[in-house]
């Protein structure tokens, strides 16, 4: 199995000709997650074609402009598209307020159903939960309410062994979803035989950590260790560290410390300052720390496998 | 003297890949200003090379997004552009409230002023003065309380005729001043030299209307009447007269006979609807009523004369 994530914006701050501020687009199972909307996420969609429809569940990590100016536009053309399936909002208290005060005022109610989950814990909580998939959040430090989301495929069934299964003539088709499961065969005379032996591990899980905006904190480590693939905000190199300090944001740097510590198998870096005319840099310093980083570039797909 | 305009979105509902929700900018005498400012308006501003410095007041139309969505997103670019200056914002009563949540929220308040103007007439009244210039709201009938907006020159001082002045030797270069007031001159045996057979008539005034989102409605003629050009919108063709009649707006042909009905000098057609391929109809269909009609163009600069 693998994941998909289309990037559509990993730029900070304002938006920029070719400089898109922070939207991600995850495919993991049969969901479609979109992650952070900042202006301009709808055209970016358009421009990757990523069907609209497809997205039932937008996360988004925290109130400030290049993460969530798109929303609103967003939800409005859901409407004038004619949506009618209900969509789902993770997100910072007060998202709703702002949300549904710009539709009251232009008098532009939804004809579908608009579900707020609003966030306020500062632990990692569970926020949605299918047959196949799982999402927590990643409590981050910014200088606003910030979360960060692990999404995780859940562990599958135990995979069957047909060719040892092939010598057990007891064991009928209709009992392979109770292997499956995990159970033991009780043969008719009795005797068992052993789940391991007739079915093979399930397969392995793969995980997405999505974290930004957030200084560097290792508070995080324990929720996204071992991950398939971080996303970790490097909004400055290590030349502007003082700078990273203060307004709280990370340096590549320190993204690959975080994604060493952490074990991570791939780090995802974004959420470039404008200041920087080339991203090479980026990856050069992250690579010291971290063997396995690239960069997230506009308009590209990554599949995490 | 000459007005410029240039369209930095032309079309109607949702941001699509080149075609952008409405967004002008008119630069009238040593005025810049913005008019409705829809998603992406910030990076339309920056492909068209305007600075963000020049823009002082802005004026929204009404509270769809397609002419608002873009707002906060610039003001918040401001911000983190290091602003000083202070912004003027004039738009329907809502529109403080809208913004100063967001900003409240993600606190990020703007450390330049920023003042609203907010508008809740159902006449046509003056809302921004300076030396120069006037601008005057322009009631319109859509679905929500909307203004269109007249933007003219004052008229300017008389023109002094110098082939006719040198004739009159007791007018000095300290008397120009009265004369370009309007005085007559009264030489020193007590007659009088008319200000006419001195001075020229001021030099013609330019104005421009700017109309959208409006049906068909005649009321604005008395107060656009004669305007160098008109901006009127034709969302629709006139195949979709019902849908304009619907949605409270307008079709290319209604455009058309509200330009002529007003005697405009020049109509310019825009917020295009997505449902049509081409915009070659808009303007067959608006030259029938009116043949100085042309069709806004995104990215295209307009000199008003």
């Amino acid at each position: 199995m693998s994941l998909k994530l289309t990037i559509l914006g990993c730029h900070s701050a304002t938006p920029r000709v070719n400089a898109n501020p922070t939207s991600q687009f995850l495919q993991i199972k049969n969901h479609h997650f979109l992650i952070d909307c900042g202006e301009g996420t709808q055209v970016q969609l358009r421009k990757n074609k990523i069907k609209f429809s497809k997205i039932n569940h937008i996360f988004i990590s925290h109130l400030h402009g290049d993460h969530m100016f798109g929303l609103i536009g967003l939800i409005s053309s859901f409407r004038l598209l004619n949506r009618e399936k209900e969509l789902h909002i993770y997100g910072p208290k007060g998202l709703k307020d702002i949300i549904t005060l710009r539709l009251k005022l232009s008098d532009s109610w939804t004809h579908y159903k608009l579900i707020f989950h609003e966030l306020t814990s500062n632990s990692s909580e569970l926020i949605f939960e299918s047959k196949s998939v799982e999402v927590y959040t990643i409590p981050l430090d910014h200088r606003i309410y910030t979360n960060g989301f692990l999404f995780k495929e859940k562990q599958g069934e135990r995979q069957l062994d047909m060719n040892a299964i092939k010598n057990e003539p007891e064991i009928d088709i209709c009992d392979y979803q109770n292997l499956k499961n995990g159970k033991d065969f009780i043969k008719e005379d009795g005797s068992v035989i052993l789940n391991t032996s007739v079915t093979k591990d399930p397969k392995p899980i793969i995980s997405y950590a999505y974290c930004s905006d957030t200084k560097y904190t290792e508070s995080i480590i324990p929720i996204i260790e071992n991950v398939d693939c971080l996303y970790h905000e490097s909004t400055f190199l290590k030349d502007r560290t003082d700078l990273a300090e203060k307004t709280k944001h990370a340096t590549s740097e320190q993204a690959a410390m975080i994604a060493s510590k952490a074990k991570v198998k791939q780090l995802l870096l974004g959420h470039y300052s404008g200041r920087y005319k080339s991203k090479a840099p980026f990856l050069e310093e992250a690579k010291v720390y971290f063997q396995n980083s690239i960069l997230a570039e506009e308009g590209q797909t990554y599949e995490i496998k």
